[in-house]
């Protein structure tokens, strides 16, 4: 479109840019429960101590990493949100940026592997004081050719203030990360401490802030924030950044499984001739279990994204808590297909295929619990978040809440029962996973049923009443 | 925004159903080359025939599961362009459509591994058959409320002429698979030669339409389709959805090799501790291939992006000539993470190293060679095809052509360096890795320079003359 070339021949607009870098990203932050994936495990055997340790290391190193490149892929946003408008140089300094994002979790695993040795720190914070200096490359670029910024920062009467405002904001976690680097030369343990507030920081100050605000009761958000809307580090996240990022996440979690499937699942001729006397049917029978994990793993992140995207379709504007919330609900969505993998890989009610299927449960619980946390936030936290017609009581509020209640209760219910009746674990869980498309698919007959019933309900009480 | 639920308030613009379901698509598309990737090859061993043979297999089915994936989604663009609005039963079938196109790799893979048996074409036609019932539920579903169609057919006075004409058009690759289902138990080979009719039936009357044209000298497309734009069957594909696709999967490549790295080569302690006393820096340096060959993939994706990206900024509207070129140039594009794996996976100065890098060369000089034919398509082929200010000569048109051309120049020049100075291979080929993204930096600058000198011989030559 025109508008693309406005004012410069060589600008661009940053729409596929960004869209490029989210789907980077996304790939990024999702590629450390790879390993976790992969760990070999015996057969109906008692998972041992050592294995246990193993796992819950790699889960807790892919929570991290998680994390840490969804700080970066914030750090993304903000600068994005300043530069609206890319030419070729920026293009290729963004791209040298996600090349040093990709290498976050790898440094970031080397460094959890050899807590003692200094060279995984160093070359974790050398990543990101790279990918800092990077970014006040951006920046300044950016700065010394003004038709490329944001068209308030463009009219404002002193630009340099915002650029050194933004310069302050991009060098905060460098600056803890070349501190840390100087501490893990004389006492290591404090280079740990920094890295931990640089990944958690925003979160405390997020919770604290909001906490303050609750107690305080100022429910808005300072009036400048709303002058100042697109570049002031207060402000909310991009919505249509969060869509995509969130598109990417589901996208490559949902075929994580086919994946394996593909590479490891088409069997040798020369083992289906010898071990099978040559029949395919039979060769396939033994993949059974992978084709019913993978089935089950891609209905319910599918379903998980037709619950996001119908809650974002309402969303006008997503604060910094919705996306946290949203982050936490994606680094859960991001262990479902091997919580599925793992409740076909044991015995029949075996001790390990009932643990599976229970964390199965918790995870899917706390998957949709976040989704509806994004929801409840947009609620009562911020009027201006959602659209008015779910905000208030109705049928599309109802109809929204029962859709974001159905995984959680549903995850519930199936956890409490195969508890109760755990010999049958197995089938209440394969039940739960082909009943639920069909619930979404009538749900809206259902909620107007319930309604309806609500309402006659009512109104018979009330008739009682008088 | 309000926009999103005009008429009803179920209905949901499709915009983020798409970009998803390009994300998942893309991901399909290039799963295949996984297994070629992690085919073990022994080191200073020449290629053996039999290993030859096994990765050509795996090439083919690559390539031929790329073809097959983009004609499903050249079938979901189109029905989505006679559907422009969604609501939620439409979001679970599409999302059910999605679930059986990841299994069109499986199957295809299962039918090229056991070509004599009926189960892999059996399996495989039942995929593309049940996808197409389920787009054709879609459709008959979408006709049934007319508020979610494409304006144009709301408007029109006969409705179910259109809901007929999408539907045969939907519906003939699955009347082919039906047809090659029943041959297969009569007489096998008819129903390979009906596959292949199903895979390229498409391409095949395109270029035969395209010389047909360029013989009688008919440029323009038929006035007819013009004015029924957006659903009729010859209608060029969306821009946006190219873009998505092409955005996915040059992130899903660019991210490959880093997937294996994060998971095999973050060294394990005790290997560390007994085979290098200890010390991670010499650990590290035996994986120091595996980065140069991320590094060097990375930017060569990142870069052929880069001239995607700016090529589309430039385009107005894709055709299907253009889509195919596009095709070609991501199939390619796909190959060079193994490519540039292969390079270092060889002893220096073998034979197979010399291979390895002139196979690198020749993905990369085809992958640039398409992307140009998509320009040299638009400019010469379709007028309203491409933004004015390129299509004409000049300072922008040069640029854009640089951009394009200097990949292939830079592989066709390293590929006969190589030939003609084998001995120092290696370092031509890192000399070229290194370089490139330097010369993209500052091609402005070049082509700027260029077009001076240029312009001052013409001068020159001109004043000579008179």
């Amino acid at each position: 479109t025109p508008s693309d070339r406005d004012g410069h021949s060589s600008t661009q607009s940053s729409h596929r840019l960004l869209a490029y870098s989210d789907a980077l990203i996304s790939i990024i932050a999702t590629v450390m429960i790879l390993p976790v994936a992969h760990t070999k495990i015996q057969e109906d055997e008692e998972l041992t101590e050592s294995l246990q340790q193993l796992i819950s290391t790699k889960v807790a190193v892919y929570l991290m990493t998680f994390l840490i490149v969804t700080v970066a892929w914030a750090a993304h946003i903000r600068l994005f949100q300043v530069i609206e408008h890319i030419d070729d140089c920026l293009a290729l300094l963004n791209l040298a940026c996600m090349m040093l994002i990709t290498f976050l979790p790898y440094t970031f695993s080397l460094m959890a592997t050899f807590p003692e040795n200094t060279l995984g720190i160093l070359l974790f914070c050398t990543c990101v004081i790279v990918i800092g200096m990077i970014q006040a490359i951006i920046v300044v670029y950016g700065f010394s050719r003004p038709f490329l910024l944001n068209e308030q920062i463009q009219m404002s009467e002193n630009p340099a203030f915002y650029k050194w405002h933004i310069l302050k904001v991009i060098s905060k976690v460098p600056v803890l990360c070349m501190l840390a680097v100087i501490f893990s030369f004389i006492f290591s343990p404090v280079s740990y401490v920094l890295l931990a507030i640089v990944i958690f920081l925003r979160y405390i100050s997020l919770s604290a802030r909001w906490c303050y605000g609750k107690a305080t009761g100022r429910l808005e958000e300072p009036a400048d924030s709303m002058v100042f809307y697109t570049y002031h580090p207060d402000e909310p996240l991009s919505k249509e950044r969060v869509e995509a990022f969130s598109d990417g996440v589901y996208a490559i979690v949902a075929t994580l499984l086919i994946l394996d499937i593909c590479e490891d699942n088409v069997p040798d001729p020369k083992v289906v001739q010898e071990k099978f006397s040559g029949s395919l049917v039979d060769a396939l029978k033994e993949f059974g279990p992978e084709f019913l994990a993978y089935f089950g793993s891609f209905a319910t992140v599918g379903l998980l994204w037709f619950v996001h995207h119908s809650l974002f379709l309402h969303v006008t504007r997503a604060t910094h808590l919705m996306g946290l919330f949203n982050t936490f609900s994606l680094a859960f969505v991001g262990g479902l297909p091997l919580a599925y993998q793992l409740t076909h890989e044991f015995a029949r009610n075996s001790r390990n295929e009932l643990e599976a299927i229970q964390i199965s449960c918790v995870i899917i619980f706390f998957a949709g619990l976040f989704q509806l946390a994004i929801w409840v936030t947009a609620l009562f936290g911020e009027r201006s978040a959602l659209h008015p017609y779910v905000r208030f009581a109705g049928r599309d509020h109802a109809f929204m809440f029962a859709k974001l209640a159905l995984y959680p209760c549903v995850a519930l219910g199936t956890f409490v029962l195969t508890c109760v009746l755990s010999r049958f674990s197995a089938p209440i869980f394969h039940l739960m996973e082909i009943t639920v498309p069909f619930v979404f698919l009538l749900l809206r007959l259902l909620v107007s049923a319930g309604l309806s019933l609500l309402r006659r309900l009512l109104s018979s009480i009330r008739r009682a009443m008088r």
